[in-house]
């Protein structure tokens, strides 16, 4: 079997703000410093850069020496269309076409850096595109903006995977890629194979999710799971928290599930560590999945096998139970 | 432009049992009653007959003397595959192979009712095909099942059209017919025309969604919207109340924009007014509609047009307000 | 230390229904067999008896017969204001004041009842006494005839304890004791020492609580949490399922914090488990309670003290990752 | 009786950020500039001044000077908890007794500025104080070192009204002022005259009230409804839309009833209009509540008491559906 290969997103360790403490709750790390935290992480092996925040046209090389010289691969490259004030209203599917022609702009520089770095994945979140009001949007023809938008950029770099992240909302009220299902709808209207989705758990659990089914339908229809995002929330809102610190028993059959349709993408760590060390939240986040690994033994496997197939709600919980709490244990 | 056409599902006008008090709140009306007081209710022309509890193979005639004689017509047969034991754990997608094939033989009942009826849609809700706890359910297999179940029966009955109800969940916590997106990538993998989905506007509120925008997107993707039903809730449950008594903007929007796709299909009441006359919370959910309908003047759809293609909230705001107090009123 | 008491609430063995299978999805069991199976549960030494259910003032002295002779105690006795049609529309604050008046008859029986089988509990959960619309309750009234009657009853059987048990929702869209708090400014405001609050810990996660701080609460304004009933959810819903199939963290801290504030009543098992066998349904919940228990030595006591006196998120976190998967295990 | 005076967080006239674009959707307008768009709104009176952001000890005689200039009164000083680096892990209740001692201090500092600006009232939303993770707090201690610094300030200026505002949840996973119960709990505990609540109407949305209901408790426990904030939201989340955006029945009943309780604080704005103009979003949303009190006769206002004495569901929900699309107009 394949290793599984941990990343993390750069951000991730560096500082962190919200909407009442906009300089952030911690201090500003030099991003030498947080690459080199990342690498010291036992696991991780590479990076996620998001444009603008550590990625730019201009620091490339610059970024690209400092990942070899700390032996991290690059993952992907996430382009920023949320931190600058023309993307307030949407990206691909502005209203104002100049916003959506600077949208393919964006996304070839994306497309671009990707390629020098030897990236293979182009993730996009297009957390702008949506609306927050009744009768603000024209579901219909925002919506084909969107499609057409991507489907350009993804025939232009066909060497390039695109993975779409699915997020219900925030910063919109409403996102057109809001959900796994309306996510692969988009894909398969695009139709070409270098598009897929990309799944974070938090976006997943606040989105009513069942995270391991979302994760096989996307495998069925085409083998269109890209990329995994991991972190963990209350289900109510993407609150970023480390991974493992509120979900078990979801992890457990969401991994047990991304081996049996041979996922073998990266499982990537994607927090907002607001008050927490940024490298010990991200550590704590690989640990975790690297228990849960742990105990995917070829006999679990093969039991839970029987478990999914036989359906008895009683014996899946007492096999969970006697994962964590062993009854004949010490 | 087409008048609107209303529908009843008839149980709304019956007795109404939950977990606590099964035997029901109210008294057991007369199938008789409860037709002809469906038949007094202004704009009401049609019925939805659910399986079981308002139609078998045995009482055909019998019922559809009914509805002759009280001038009203068959909208939809809802086939029964959740009042009896056997569909407990799941009708198209049961573990056991007999329900499966039960499943086929009751949804041609249903079919063949329907064609004895003249009635052109047969509409699955299928509750119970889901599971409840985590590692209970083969999510590849269980759904393959499903889809060629529903597949099979559609392409055995070609005249008739069937729609899938989803709804998040109840009576399983998970159920596969989720939401519309999920629902509709199964109607595009069985591919036949004379299948498509029934939004439930109650379930989609439940499911997060913006109702309007989900019929917007089952009509852009192959024209998918076959049948409506209304009621409301608090967003968090099925609570099947009274249409309107909650939501307002959000009928609006939604009706504006089942206009916009040219949805033809019936309008069709579904609540479970558990301590109410069904009678009355019946009439009143259809004069909730058609006040609302009275506001889509050609002027009002003119301007709603105007404003989903600009997008400025406050002025959408600001147009819902002057819809209900306008401010140089009395 | 004081030893962990299980029990379980009879009508969990028996059968379930909802609002779709009314007749219920399993066979019904005799009484006899009920309790039969409830004492053969490892650990389970009492049972909560719910009126017209279990016990009615007919059968006392045989139910009273049937726990003596399987060794098991009465634990509480929860009195029917749900099951019958005349509390649809409440009863502590009913609109007619003859059901107000059936209520306070109600309650008494219960109260001699739980008299009669030595039972030192009466449980009140008052589902019904809510609404269920927008303009249909007079709030101000309605809570004051609810903290009248209950005044009543429990200052007319001060040698009984009284326990409301609160839940937001179900069978009413709205209820009247619907979160620890609320329910415990009734009991502060009806002032008797034998009046307090049971925490249903799916009622809690529904109510968006964190039941362990609901715990702390109570214990914290005069110690007034008088009871605990134990199962499990999504947050969403009171899906009544097996404890610790969804949640684990949660009921660690929850366990210790009930140690912390010396509760001492009973760890009670309340399901619904609907499409379950009963009796393995609640004995697998019954061992997962003993697992969290064997967990708490005084060695991870300590550790949980000073980890809630630190608040370090990440070693929060680290702590049950290392309980559950240790890192040096095998 | 006596017209209501209408109020605006000073805020909501300036620029927005959220964690993705921190500097802002819009630009920064000056001080002067807020004040006087917030005079031009027909109907507002007053200001509500944010410390750090609004009102520092250095700006009083100023901005009190602007106030005076632009003929509005200074309805409340909210105390800066938030937006600073060293009340990230609490004020009231951090674990750091330095931090503790500094959260007197400003709250000292802002009882002064208003004393100073004739003002009455002292806002607390103390969204800092709460916790995130499992096992991170002393839900005991921390709630009664809150309680303490709390009413050392009330009772330091008992010449000044201190509302507690709640909110379940952000910036922190868990707030401990997290809705209207818990909040009236600490109120009572500190036992002071001049301690009460605050309702923001979209904080209570968001916690699972219904905000009538609530405003009845907080003024039949002590008349402790001290202060209104008004906004919209999907009821997941503090969205601060514009007010009436989304709800309107529930406006209307939250209305009524403040004015059965008697309630004459002001009706204050707290929106946060990221992607609109300030000015306009505001004034829409007193437009709206302007709307709502002209709906108010005196003959709609009997009615509704009569409504709420019967509690027919079919009735009220007719009786709001007239009121917005009334059967025989037109």
């Amino acid at each position: 079997m394949k290793k599984t290969r941990y990343s993390v997103i750069l951000g991730n360790l560096g500082n962190t703000c919200d909407r009442y403490l906009s300089s952030g709750y911690k201090d500003n790390l030099p991003k030498e410093e947080m690459i080199r935290q990342a690498a010291t992480i036992d696991g991780v092996q590479g990076l996620e850069l998001v444009g603008s925040w550590d990625i730019t046209r201009k620091n490339v090389k610059e970024v690209q020496a400092l990942l070899v010289g700390n032996g991290l691969e690059c993952v992907s490259i996430i382009p920023d269309f949320f931190s600058h004030k023309q993307w307030g209203s949407g990206s691909f599917c502005a209203k104002d076409p100049t916003i959506r022609r600077l949208s393919l702009e964006e996304a070839r520089t994306a497309a671009r850096i990707a390629r020098e770095m030897s990236c293979p994945l182009v993730n996009f979140w297009l957390g702008q595109d949506g609306y927050d009001y009744p009768m603000q949007a024209d579901y219909m023809t925002e919506r084909k903006w969107m499609a057409e938008g991507l489907a350009t950029v993804a025939s232009e770099f066909s060497d390039l995977r695109f993975a779409f992240e699915y997020k219900p909302r925030e910063p919109r009220n409403r996102s057109y890629h809001a959900r796994a299902a309306d996510t692969l709808l988009m894909v398969q209207e695009i139709g070409l194979p270098n598009v897929g989705v990309c799944i974070d758990v938090g976006h997943a659990l606040m989105a009513g999710e069942n995270v391991a089914e979302s994760a096989v339908m996307l495998h069925h229809y085409g083998d269109k799971l890209f990329h995994m995002h991991f972190n963990d929330n209350y289900r109510a809102w993407d609150d970023d928290m480390i991974v493992g610190s509120l979900h078990f028993v979801e992890y457990v059959e969401l991994l047990f599930w991304l081996r049996e349709i041979g996922y073998n993408g990266w499982y990537s760590m994607d927090q907002y560590p607001y008050r927490e060390d940024g490298m010990r939240a991200v550590r704590e986040s690989v640990r975790f999945l690297q228990g849960v690994e742990k105990l995917l033994t070829p006999e679990n496997m093969a039991a839970m096998r029987a478990l999914v197939a036989k359906g008895d709600a009683t014996e899946s919980t007492a096999f969970f139970r006697e994962l964590i709490m062993p009854t004949h244990k010490g």
